[in-house]
């Protein structure tokens, strides 16, 4: 678990706002998340490259597919995103690879 | 800073890969990055609602607003993505923030 002091102490050098003992939690309970969804989408990227151990490059490369698995979550889900809208989120999560 | 030994430990609970110490020190960044990012985006909630204190609805409020500040960078710098897909974009982010 990610403790919870050192969150509240890094979310405190970046507001001046108090940060409540429950938006800590919830912050928590998000890093937590990201962690487990970053794992195993680096595990995958490095499988892909037939390797057995996780680099850097698999974890940068999360951010995007993070991103366009978001999207492709939203879009499905929602009668106001189409097809086409499935190609133009495309073309931003390949370009978003690309920087 | 985030304990590098924590993320590991959660990190080798989800994969069965070799965690490298590469792959964690960039997680851990992006941890942070995240932690700050999320703080400013929380206090603008809070301050919108004319608040002091940061709560855990402002936290929560920030997965969509992220999407949708990347969707917005991405879109912006790429020739590929006009005024009609920002429309759609922001179709997505309302419907994010809606579940």
């Amino acid at each position: 678990m990610i403790p919870k002091g050192t969150v509240k102490r890094i979310m405190k050098q970046h507001t001046e706002m108090n940060v409540s003992a429950e938006s800590v939690e919830k912050l928590v309970e998000l890093l937590q998340e990201i962690i487990v969804t970053t794992t195993q989408i680096a595990e995958q990227n490095a499988g892909k490259d037939k390797r057995k151990t996780l680099k850097a490059r698999d974890i940068e490369q999360c951010d995007a597919e993070r991103l366009r698995r978001k999207i492709v979550e939203v879009s499905e889900r929602t009668e106001k995103v189409n097809i086409l809208t499935n190609e133009i989120l495309n073309v931003v999560a390949n370009e978003l690879e690309r920087y």
